[in-house]
């Protein structure tokens, strides 16, 4: 395994594998990885010849009052846990390397998929993600990304740019990989404190008692809204963002379940902000 | 030579070029050919194996009031015109193949250098231009891409957007084709009189006498700016929109001539609004 830095190192190596007929798979993080992580990579491996990872925490998907300064970072930790699975390749460039000085073209999906969900408290977020990641996706040139479909917003998101950009990657979302008591996991679970990380469960819990609801025969979102918030107001420091039902491809919100659909919700304990979601279908195909 | 209609239909035509170690070389054009066009297709020719031009009148780079409706369009002229210089490939799509219903994604550089020349009275023109620009470079994944100096901004904001945006195409701008009387060549010349077309050779004749100014040691962007708004003005129907003298790379408005530079002018001949501009540099390397 190789870890470069530049765009000029990295795109020398992606060209030789392709001229040797190589697939690419590519796996976008802000390292500080965990199991969710390595599931992408290892989903990488089995679709691709030549997996890449990216590390780099992308300053413009933060916004003024977020964490980029305290995100956690850990590059030689990232580089053996990539090992570990068998990555090919680490991209961990500088911040100058991606915005040099002067640098202003953004690519932005505008409209209700951005404004919603995630967007409506993180204005500018997915606007530095889909910038960033078409950036990456022509340095990288990719066959496949993998991305986590515990950021569901984010992959409707960068399906969307991918389709409507006519971008030639396919996007495989993969499931969402939990702790064994069942909070996904997610970098920003290490700020949690003993007596959050406990309370954070209510969301997962939360989510099984709508899934078990719909399987029941229950179809109003309004009453699934109400008791996914009830279990999760039985935590005490929970401090609701949002709680939605929606289209998993528009993210427009729905009154009635009906074939595929998302339960998305952002819960902050203390000044960590989590998501989790639940994706499923009812009724024929 | 072929003409598709569909992205589909394209990209098997490139895959196969390029798995057989072809260099694509790509043309985009609003049709309504003229000589210019034809220069940067010969020029593509040279340059690479296969030769793909785009015939595509996009609307999200008209302003609401601009002519978008009136704008000349023949397919079968453009396309007996592409084939008469040994083009490859034609794509030319209907307006809901590149954008379905829905389509909201964009690309857009921000800040001066769209907001300047063109930019300030076509507020939203250069973002339209960069949108369809990272599309069409997406679908055709060209080696080459060839653009007339006569858009000398729309030249500066797309190698500003593939620089920033890690498009692995490299940008080829070509001379500016003049008529023999000195105007320079443009599918909206069509829309002009001949009384308008007679007097729209102030705007060669104007930056001519700056070319020579300078060469006589002129140097004060502000005198420079004078006499290329007195030969102009010796037309009764023009109505100067810009006459800028700027830095060819951020297109910022220079007071003094140094190195390279760029004068550009919008002046209007009735509704037919006409761009032209000489670049060149003085002093040393």
């Amino acid at each position: 395994m190789i870890t470069v830095k530049t765009i000029k190192e990295l795109r020398s190596i992606i060209d030789l594998q392709k001229s040797n007929g190589k697939t690419i798979g590519f796996v976008p993080t802000m390292g500080f990885l965990h199991q969710g992580h390595l599931s992408l990579m290892q989903t990488s491996k089995e679709k691709s010849d030549f997996t890449v990872v990216s590390i780099f925490v992308n300053p413009t998907q933060f916004g003024p009052k977020e964490d980029l300064a305290t995100y956690p970072r850990d590059l030689e930790r990232d580089q053996a846990l990539c090992d570990s699975v068998g990555v090919d390749l680490i991209f961990a460039p500088e911040v100058s390397e991606m915005y040099p000085e002067g640098y202003s073209t953004y690519v932005d999906c505008e409209g209700n998929i951005t404004k919603q969900l995630c967007g409506a408290s993180r204005p500018s977020h997915f606007k530095g993600v889909t910038s960033v990641v078409a950036k990456l996706f022509n340095i990288v040139q990719p066959d496949f990304a993998f991305f986590g479909q515990k950021d569901a917003q984010q992959v409707a998101v960068i399906e969307k740019m991918v389709r409507e950009l006519n971008f030639s990657v396919k996007i495989i979302p993969c499931p969402i990989v939990r702790e064994e008591d069942g909070l996904a996991m997610s970098s920003r679970n290490t700020y949690l404190d003993t007596e959050q990380r406990k309370e954070a469960l209510v969301l997962n819990r939360a989510l099984k008692e709508a899934k078990k609801l719909i399987e029941n025969g229950e179809r109003e979102a309004e009453i699934l809204i109400q008791r996914l918030t009830q279990v999760i107001e039985t935590s005490k420091s929970a401090i609701i963002d949002y709680i939605q039902i929606v289209d998993v491809r528009s993210l427009e919100s729905i009154s009635k379940i009906e074939g595929e659909f998302l339960i998305a919700l952002a819960v902050k304990f203390g000044s960590t902000r989590l998501i989790d979601n639940y994706r499923g279908r009812v009724g024929g195909q």
